[in-house]
């Protein structure tokens, strides 16, 4: 195992009628600003439930943060903020939302170019407002971490940030929120937390036992829970089984003192950036391939995760491996997700733009041995064509 | 799943030579106290490292806690930390220290007689010195949660309590400081990290997937590293393990949104008071023979824990269940721990005031269901002798 720091402050309020905690939550004395995406938010009662719960307090509303968070668009909030003197923020929605919050939390006590932020990767970030969330759509994690991803549209650009500043102080997940979810945004928050899993298991040993477990445990619910998600019966256990694990996918418990990849997601930021394609889907077109090219190197870890998660016993380790790339795509297929370029239109015009995108930031080496050159990532991509 | 909330704010140092950061861990202006128990903290040099990071600051020492801490001896901590009017305390050992100095931390801030703080189980606690730790001994948790046990001697009392304000702010856990253990605290250390998962994990289901499968990943750790663990050999990642899987058995997280059991803590805490047997070996002494009492409001559990812990698919549900509940006993008595009350000359007339002392204590519905009376706490313990 490796050394290593795990710290979480964000405290998780879970379950059935948990909004209404908003009343103890956020200070009383707050000048509270409420972020949101679209008109969901206003039509499934939850902004009213919101509203509801903070009472007396000052409450503005900003609404329009998109799926792919920008920077022009969470620059109008910092400028709301700052006008009105707001001192409190509180999400209302998925990842996009809260990743959002925590730019605008960061940004507005930011001096100089706000950007810079992102360019820095966040460690420039010296201080924040304090934030909470109410979680409606799981997939992302960003509920309990302290990490985001802001697109700059007018460069097409798509980076992360982290700092320790931006964990929500608390995050609400209440499993009925998600009862009015359209059936793609729910198979997307499985495949985001599927491979959320995979980039901090599917890497090579370390003698790390409960991470492992943890990781294989994750998925195994995730493929246990998947057929029953995507149903779109408004099934209890299954919505809040689904919501507490892509939680636990992403808030640094099963990364610490392990390797990671994050290639997938590299990649796949570079393919939402260029062409609008959902980011969990991005990753189910590159994580089959990239499985394959990579199979040496992850060898030992691609016929643990055979074995363990999909039960692969039979056939030569090459079989073994094979079977349990196959399996992974065909998940991602079973949730009506496309694995190939070419299921969205593209083809190998794509992989020239998509590899000048990722020389132009930096991404030149990828994965948990930083061997992913970009010769590499151009076979990745061909064969997810 | 049930509705919970989660929190737990203590940053944890993982690795080697992890005990340096104190340096920048502790406020440079603190009025330290170091809390530890016999000579094994100084003939190991721990004591001498600790002081060595902790530079110039205020340091006095505290020597001399118990295995199980006492009242008694903690009081004459709280009298020295506010006669030298010390701001933050240093525990340097196993759950025995850490627990005691979670209580110095409540007793100093508390009006009026602290022993009041164990009768209504810390809900009086309103405030606490900060704390942190230096594990050197995995096993009870206490390192990364919010409660602890004390023992008063003169009324061979022992209650646990919990409270949010301690936490500790930080755990160092550094595994090459559990090299110098003796074998039988591996031993119970193991044993005392299982029935916490146990306690947590066997009651009955709540379609709580990621907490069974957390749960059950621990458990498996543990089995597999037992033997290597008390060959006393210094193998680093057999011990990074042990000491990570222990601290992840009692930290909040597999227990959220399930039932939860306890009983063999309660029986066994009785076990020690009296007796003074090692807690861990209480435990063993308990459990088996209550899985075998409560064997019909356990069944569904039982025979999952058979199945994917111990691998039991052959049998009659009820050989399933003996099969699961003898592989536990076996468990324990691999790791050199005695599983019967006989082992430690104990016989009827023990039962009889191990019952006085539950009745004493208000012990008398134990158990996920309340359903342990003082009649059931008697079979379970008839069928421990």
């Amino acid at each position: 195992m490796r050394n290593f720091e795990f710290y979480n402050p964000t405290r998780i309020v879970f379950g059935t009628e948990t909004v209404a905690k908003l009343a103890d939550l956020v200070p009383g004395n707050a000048r509270v600003l409420i972020l949101y995406g679209g008109a969901s938010a206003k039509t499934n009662g939850t902004l009213d439930e919101v509203k509801a719960a903070l009472g007396e307090r000052v409450v503005l509303e900003f609404a329009g943060i998109e799926p792919n968070p920008s920077f022009e668009t969470m620059m109008q909030a910092v400028e709301l903020v700052r006008r009105e003197k707001l001192d409190f923020l509180l999400a209302v929605g998925g990842g996009s939302v809260i990743d959002g919050t925590k730019f605008v939390a960061a940004a507005v006590e930011f001096e100089g170019d706000a950007w810079e932020i992102m360019q820095k990767r966040g460690r420039n970030v010296k201080r924040a407002l304090p934030f909470g969330s109410v979680l409606t759509l799981p997939a992302t994690g960003s509920e309990m971490n302290s990490g985001g991803v802001i697109m700059r549209k007018s460069t097409h650009e798509k980076f992360s940030f982290m700092s320790r500043f931006v964990f929500p102080q608390f995050s609400i997940l209440d499993p009925t929120k998600t009862y009015t979810l359209p059936k793609t945004q729910i198979a997307n928050g499985i495949a985001d937390a599927f491979v959320h899993v995979i980039e901090q298991y599917l890497t090579f040993p370390v003698q790390a036992l409960p991470q492992d477990r943890f990781a294989e445990g994750l998925l195994q619910s995730l493929i246990e829970i998947a057929p029953q998600a995507i149903s779109m019966e408004q099934d209890y256990d299954t919505r809040a089984n689904l919501m507490w694990v892509a939680t636990l996918a992403l808030n640094g418990l099963i990364g610490a003192g392990v390797p990671q990849d994050w290639a997938s997601h590299m990649i796949g930021h570079e393919i939402t950036a260029l062409y609008g394609i959902d980011h969990a889907r991005t990753l189910a077109i590159v994580l089959p391939s990239l499985l394959n090219v990579q199979r040496e190197h992850k060898r030992a870890k691609l016929l643990q995760y055979a074995e363990r998660v999909w039960h692969i016993s039979e056939g030569t380790e090459e079989q073994r491996i094979d079977q349990a790339i196959l399996r992974t795509r065909e998940f991602f297929e079973g949730l009506g997700i496309q694995t190939r370029l070419s299921g969205y239109q593209l083809g190998e015009d794509a992989i020239d733009a998509i590899l000048l995108q990722l020389e132009a930031h930096g991404m030149t080496t990828l994965g948990e041995q930083q061997n992913i050159t970009l010769e590499v990532s151009r076979v990745i991509l061909q064969g997810a064509l």
